[in-house]
Parts: C-alpha cells; sequence; structure tokens
C-alpha cells in the first residue's frame, strides 16, 4: 500500500475543500452576516494548514493501484465530512457534532436527508444564515459529481498519471463499469465537469426567469444538479416562501432538470459531438424513461382524488416521480400522506434509482438491467446447457467481470440493507415501513423516506447510533459499496 | 422435449394424488360425515381415471434431461393443486374454485396462507368438517419432502433409471445443491422418507402425550413436519381449543420440532451411520442456531413488557421465532400486535428462513452463507486480483455453477418479490406493512404476514388478481423459483 501517496492525494483534497469554502465565505460577507464568518474561516485555515503540511513532501512513487485507489476514495469522503461539518457546528446551526456529521454526509453523499427542523431555517427566514445555508445546498452539488476525481485531473501531469486516476474514478463515478468518452481520464473528467457547469447555469438562469432571486435558484440548483435535495425552505419545494412568480413554472423546470441530471453524462457529450441518435438510442435511456412514464402514470392514476384539478395532480406527481428516481428527495407535497400505491411506487423506484454515469443514486438502472437479462442468460444456462449466452447492453456484450461485478453488488447491497435495518430497529424500533423507508432513503441517497422519516418530518429524532449507520449506509450508497467495504477490510491494512 | 414421459410422470402423480385422498376419505368415513365423503369420490375418481389413461402407454424413450425435470416438477405442482382444490369446493368449504386454488396451493407448498376466517371451522367446533380438515393439513405434509420425487422413487427399476431421478430431485428439492448421501437416488429418497415418517410419528406420539387426541396431533403434525402451518383451530395454536391437558408440554413440542424439520435431513442420517460429530459440527446448522438463538433473544427483549412472566415471554418468543424461520406460520399470540423491533426481526428472518434439505422454505441459510462468503471473495479478488479465492463451505470448496446459481436465485428472487409487491399494490394498495409482508410471507412459504394479513386476520380481503400471484408466489417459493421460470420460459416450449 502506497501510505504516502494517499496522503498526499489526501491533502491535495484538503487544499481543495478550504478553497470551495471561500465561496459561502464570500456570500456570508456579501450579506453582511458577520457572526458567521468564523464558521468558515477557522476550518478554511484549519484546512489549509493541515493540507499544506500534507502536500509538503511529494511522494517519488506515484503508483496507485486499484487497492489504493479505492481506499484514497473511501477515505477521502470521510476527511471531506469531518471537516465539512465544523461550519455546522461552529455556526450553532447544529450544536452537536455527531448530528453535523450526519447532514454533511447527507450533503456529500447528495442524499438530503436533514436533523433540522422547520425552526432552525430562522425568523425572519434565513436572517444571519445564507451564508450556512449556501455550505449545505454547496456540499450537494461537491457530491454530485465528485471531486476527488475533479482534484486529480487539475492536478499536474507528472504528479498523477491518467492511467493511475482511472482506479479513483472507478471508485468514485457512479455505474457498473466506466466508459472512458476520450482516450484519456483527465480529458474525459473536464468534460464532464464542463457539462455539469453548463447545466447547472442553465437551470439557475430558468429558475430566475421563474421568479427566483440569484441566492434562491442558485442554492435549489446546486441541491438539484448533485441529485441531493437540500432545500433552503422548511417545506422544500412546496411554496417557494411564497415570493416567486411563477411556481408552476419553477416545479416543472426542476422536474424536468432533475431528470436530466440523472441520465448519464456521457449522452450529452454524445450530443455534443453530433451523435445525437446514438444519444436517444441509448439501452439505459429508454429503460429510465420507461420507467418513469411508468410510475408517474400509476402514481397520477392512485392520486385522482387527492388534487382537484388534472394539472395539480399531473405536476406533483411528475415532480415526485422525478424527483424520487433521479434520488434528489424535493417534495412538493407530504407524499407521506397520499394512497399506498402511490407510496409502494415511490418505495420501489427509490431502489432503482438513475442512470449510471449521472449525478443520482439508488442500485442505476443498468445495473438492473444487466442483472436481468443476466439471470435471463443463467436460465437460458439450464434449458441448452451448451449454447453460448452473450448478455448484450447497449449493443455491446457485457463481460463476465461485470455480470460477477453487478451480481456481487446486489447481494452486498441486500446484506448491508437488511444489516442496517436490524441495528436501526434495535436502537430505535421504527415501524417496518419508518425503518425501511429511512434505510431505503439513506442507502439510495434519496433524502426523505416515508412515516416519520417522511417529507414533512425530519431525522433528528433517531439514537445517534442509528444516525451513524445511516450515515454510513449513505457513503455505501454515493461510493456503490466496495470503496467503503474495501476502507474496513483488514486484508487492506494486513499483510498475511 | 420428451412430451410422452412428462405425460407419463403427470399420470403418475395423479394416481398418487387419488391414492392420498384415501386417507381424508377414510377419516371421513370414520367420523360418520357421510355428506362429505363425495368431496373425495368424485376427485379420487377424476384422478383415476385420468391418471390411468396418461399412464396406458409407456413411453419407449424414457429419457429426462435437466429441462424436462424442471418443467415436470413445475407443471406436478399446478396439476396437483388444481386437483387438490376440489375437495373443498365440493364440500362447500370454499365455494370459490380459485380461492380453493389458492388453500390448496397454500397448502402444498407448506406455506400456510389461508383465506377461511374463524367462523369456517363449524359451530360445533369442526362438525361435519373433520375429513376437509385432514385433507387441508394432510396437503402440508405431502407438500414438505416433495411428492413427485417419492412417486419416481417407488416406479419399476425400468420406467425410471435412477441417474434421470436426479434432475427432478434437484428441481423438487431444496437448497443450492443436493447431496446424495448414498449412490442411489432412489435409495436416498427412501431415507429421507423414512426419516420424514420416523419424525412425524414421534411428534404425533409426544402431541398425544401432551393431551391431544389422535385426530388433532396427527394434523397438528402433518402441518409442522412439512412445516406448513394450517391449524385445525381458528386461533392456531394460541388455546388448542381449550381441551388440551398441557397445552405449554404441546407448545414446546411443536417449538422444537418446528426446528428439526427445518434442518437438513442429511444431518440425521449422519447421525443414524453414527457421524454424530460430523452432524453437530454442520456449518449450516451452526449458522441456523445461531441466528435462531439471536432471533430469540432479541424477540425475548423487545417483548418484555407485553407478558406478565419471564417464561410465558420466552414461550411465545421461541416458539415464533422457530415457528417463522422454519416457515411453519403457526402462531400462539397475535405477532403483529408486538413491538416494532420484534416484528421487523419476525420480517427478516421470514426471508432467511430454513436449511437446505429441510421441509422448510425461505432462502435458506446455506445460500446466504454462500452468497456472503462469495461477496467476500469479491472483496479480496478486488484488493489482490492475482490470488486465488476458494470459497468453502461445509469444509468444501463451493464450485463456480453453485455460486453463480446461487447469485442467480437471489437476484431473480429480488426481481419477483418487488414485481408481485407492485402488482398486488396495484390491484389492492395495501399499506405497505401489509403488501411486502404478505409477499414475503408467500414466497417464502410462511403463512402469516403481519398487518391486514397477520395472524388474527386472513388472506380472503384480497383480489382475485392477487390471489393468483401470492399463489404463483408460493410455488416460486417452494420449487425454488426455476422450475416455475422454465414452465413460462418460451425458450422451453419452442425451438429456435
Amino acid at each position: 500500500m502506497n501510505f504516502k501517496m494517499i496522503k498526499y492525494i489526501t491533502g491535495q483534497l484538503l487544499l481543495a475543500e478550504g478553497a470551495l469554502m471561500l465561496l459561502p465565505l464570500a456570500v456570508s460577507l456579501m450579506y453582511g452576516e458577520f457572526s458567521s464568518i468564523w464558521a468558515f474561516i477557522i476550518p478554511i485555515a484549519a484546512l489549509l494548514i493541515l493540507g499544506l503540511l500534507m502536500v509538503l513532501f511529494k511522494p517519488e512513487n506515484t503508483t496507485l493501484g486499484v487497492k489504493e485507489g479505492f481506499v484514497t476514495v473511501g477515505l477521502s469522503w470521510i476527511v471531506l465530512s469531518l471537516f465539512g461539518a465544523l461550519p455546522f457546528v461552529i455556526s450553532g446551526l447544529i450544536p452537536n457534532y455527531l448530528d453535523a456529521f450526519f447532514e454533511t454526509v447527507s450533503g456529500f453523499t447528495t442524499t438530503g436527508s436533514s436533523i433540522l427542523s422547520p425552526s432552525d431555517f430562522g425568523t425572519p427566514w434565513l436572517e444571519g444564515l445564507r451564508g450556512i445555508f449556501f455550505w449545505r445546498s454547496f456540499t450537494n452539488w461537491i457530491g454530485g459529481m465528485g471531486v476527488l476525481v475533479f482534484v486529480l485531473a487539475v492536478m499536474p501531469q507528472q504528479d498523477m498519471k491518467s492511467s493511475r486516476l482511472v482506479h479513483v474514478m472507478r471508485a468514485e463515478m457512479p455505474g457498473p463499469k466506466i466508459d472512458k468518452i476520450v482516450p484519456t481520464i483527465k480529458k474525459t473528467a473536464s468534460i464532464m465537469y464542463g457539462i455539469y457547469i453548463v447545466m447547472t447555469l442553465a437551470c439557475t438562469a430558468l429558475l430566475m426567469f421563474g421568479g427566483m432571486d440569484l441566492y434562491e435558484s442558485l442554492t435549489t440548483t446546486f441541491s438539484a444538479a448533485g441529485t441531493g435535495g437540500f432545500a433552503i425552505w422548511p417545506d422544500s419545494m412546496a411554496t417557494f416562501g411564497g415570493t416567486v412568480a411563477s411556481p408552476n413554472f419553477c416545479v416543472w423546470t426542476l422536474t424536468v432538470f432533475m431528470l436530466l441530471f440523472a441520465i448519464n453524462f456521457n449522452l450529452y457529450y454524445l450530443i455534443i459531438s453530433g451523435k445525437v441518435l446514438s444519444a436517444i438510442f441509448s439501452e439505459e435511456l429508454r429503460w429510465f424513461l420507461g420507467i418513469v412514464i411508468s410510475a408517474v402514470t400509476i402514481v397520477f392514476i392512485s392520486n385522482i382524488n387527492e388534487y382537484t384539478s388534472i394539472s395539480e395532480n399531473l405536476r406533483h406527481s411528475a415532480f415526485q416521480v422525478s424527483s424520487i428516481i433521479s434520488t434528489t428527495g424535493f417534495a412538493t407535497d407530504d407524499f407521506n400522506m397520499w394512497g399506498n400505491l402511490a407510496k409502494t411506487v415511490l418505495l420501489i423506484i427509490m431502489f432503482i434509482g438513475a442512470c449510471a454515469g449521472s449525478t443520482g443514486g439508488g442500485i442505476k438502472v443498468s445495473r438492473l438491467v444487466i442483472a436481468l437479462k443476466s439471470t435471463v442468460a443463467e436460465v437460458r444456462h439450464m434449458i441448452h446447457p451448451r449454447h453460448v449466452n452473450v448478455v448484450r447492453f447497449e449493443k455491446k456484450a457485457v463481460d463476465e467481470a461485470t455480470r460477477r461485478g453487478v451480481f456481487a453488488f446486489i447481494i452486498t447491497y441486500v446484506f448491508i440493507f437488511f444489516g442496517s435495518f436490524l441495528v436501526i430497529s434495535i436502537f430505535d424500533a421504527p415501524s417496518i415501513e419508518t425503518g425501511f423507508s429511512s434505510v431505503a432513503a439513506c442507502i439510495n441517497n434519496i433524502g426523505p423516506g416515508l412515516g416519520e422519516v417522511g417529507p414533512a418530518s425530519n431525522f433528528a429524532s433517531l439514537s445517534y447510533v442509528s444516525k451513524m449507520v445511516l450515515s454510513f449506509d449513505m457513503l455505501f450508497g454515493r461510493l456503490e459499496i466496495f470503496p467503503m467495504l474495501l476502507l474496513f477490510s483488514p486484508a487492506v491494512w494486513f499483510k498475511k
């Protein structure tokens, strides 16, 4: 294990986090929130000093294998959250460090589960808290694309060879396998971030057109782009504080953009490159849209008596399906009060999640399709043992390693899911609906669940053991299990 | 596909079912229930005539491949249930044929989910219904070991070679793989049935010792031995009708025997053969007992305020854990009224289920252990890609085919589970607790679920679409998915 290299990269990450925190500090200064600037200055100073110490000596051996890639990613995200929680604690918004850690992990993993109650949003609303809430939404945006790949992509060529970056990218980017859209990983990463930034700007502009001010539209877009779900309003997206000129326009804008951020970003690159048809005929995209349309239809029918007009029903149903399947977790209404059928559909699409290569969470559409096709192949193999059964996805044969990886992922996921469910039940004894959906909401990076962790509620009342279990479920979900699992494997740390 | 052979075997099965129905007919006659003897005579006549017609011409080619094995088993169980439902319809106990089909599938698959309400048990209790209720419990016993292997095992050698029987046994016997304990399958099957019968007699004798009469103890043992769960009392095992001398002795007897029937029968053969130590040190047994003890402990602690005395708490907690993990489904109390922690534990052990090679259902302990070890091996493979990772179970290396089979099983199981959950939600919109647990109770062959399908309730109020979906879930669970899946695969029936 190349510990020096892990230390060096982690140091770079701390520097990056310190730099990123300058933005909320600027917001605080702009709004004249001088009481909360120390909430940023202290962590920035700590991050810069510690970061500089760690990058002081460049390691001679810059080799980074698969193992180091996974461990670095797992470690980085924990360190990132440990420091990212400081502004919440120092500002006094979340005085308890463990609660602040939960909130920060929830932010970086783009989950959006919160321990804040409506009274925490200040009276008058956000008075003196604009910098802090900007940081909270910003964590969603940072976590959406993953910060480590970004940091490594901008590192000088001699410090980090592209070929080594692939191991980090594999661990941090969602999906069963990564596609290099251009020959080098650094270039690929730059293009991805470029698309991310352009789409973020487009969404911000549209929300401003709908009547939001710059602060509101930017923070809301941060949470939508990362498919995170932190809102600056205590009732999520239900009323937008009552001051927005065209709230329905904003709801539909977010409905569309949450789906756009849940689609594989490679497709946008294909469109830019003029390969529009290849993008449209993406197999994962068709499955994804098919599931979205089916889910909206069923939820719409289930909600037929919930709303007075068809347009109102369609708006809420489409928004909620888009919000849940993209794993954002915004809410325009308390869907926990909807009928059983609608709630069941939302619970099921929580697990499906977004497309690979997007900022969304969940098991991922491509992984489920590959799993489905692989089991069909297994059944075929039983019928005709001598036939060779090739599993095809996106017109390409899925290799054995990917199939095994998908199976191992789903099985491990199921074990972690039920293990967490059991531990939470032991420490909090929630109802089955609450307990099951709280783990589902966290491991799939959604945000709100059902029952007592529904959109009108929050995670504050859970015990600290449960909050820590759910924090790690969020990390398991965002990093797709294996980086976290490897980080805690004795086999990684001890040689036989 | 050797259709002639499939027809011939199915005919043998019909003859066997006709013969088995003579037993409840005798019970009816013994109790002088002359009004219900036609409920048996008509189906027996139909089974014998149809069966004889089907076995009239012996096929010249007795080849039976893997494909035919699976298809025969899948088809047989459906045919068995179609005819087995007739006594319920003709007697008038369950006038609707679809309801009777649900009840019969539930019986043969050893599920024990019922559509009967307390008033169906007659006033006075079982008056004129003893034959019918004997048949109902008897289906649990028949389904426990599987009837097809029995039928084929007693067929003359020239009709069915042992080497071909293995495909049928593989499809009908639970577990990730079958162990031939003696060189021939026929011999193996005979030993298994011998153990089954001896244990049935032992349990019957003990229950009579506890104060039950022969009818009560035999029917109760049938349901316990098959880990089915049909009871002749409307309140399951809560009071035994109030006439039993030592009810607590009977409860503990059933607690122990349900566990005994949930253990791999091969271990009993090892004990008979003098290899007591090998049996005791079985890896699956140790996992199973570890889970049972942990579950009883947690449920006991969760129930600390439910019962007035420790012994009462322990009796109910141990009985219920034994009943659920063995997938029997008996109840001594309405566990749906227990605390959330106890209910969550019961829900989780519903999925774990019994040991391979037992009469119990669920995913099976061995399958879960192999899945767990295989995923650990996958993680190790990520850390050390060049190391060879051997997965060991019961001190033997698990071959690649078994590992793939286990993975394919669990993934398919998850898909069928959520698909059924969705369909039931569309047609009945149950609460998430009710919908989720009704599928769990059926696919794992338990019986009662939680919420509105809890032990104090029944499945009668569901729509017929949901009842049919759950019927097939029971068959999927009992036959471990693939025979049913192959039966409905176009690839089996149509050549390319």
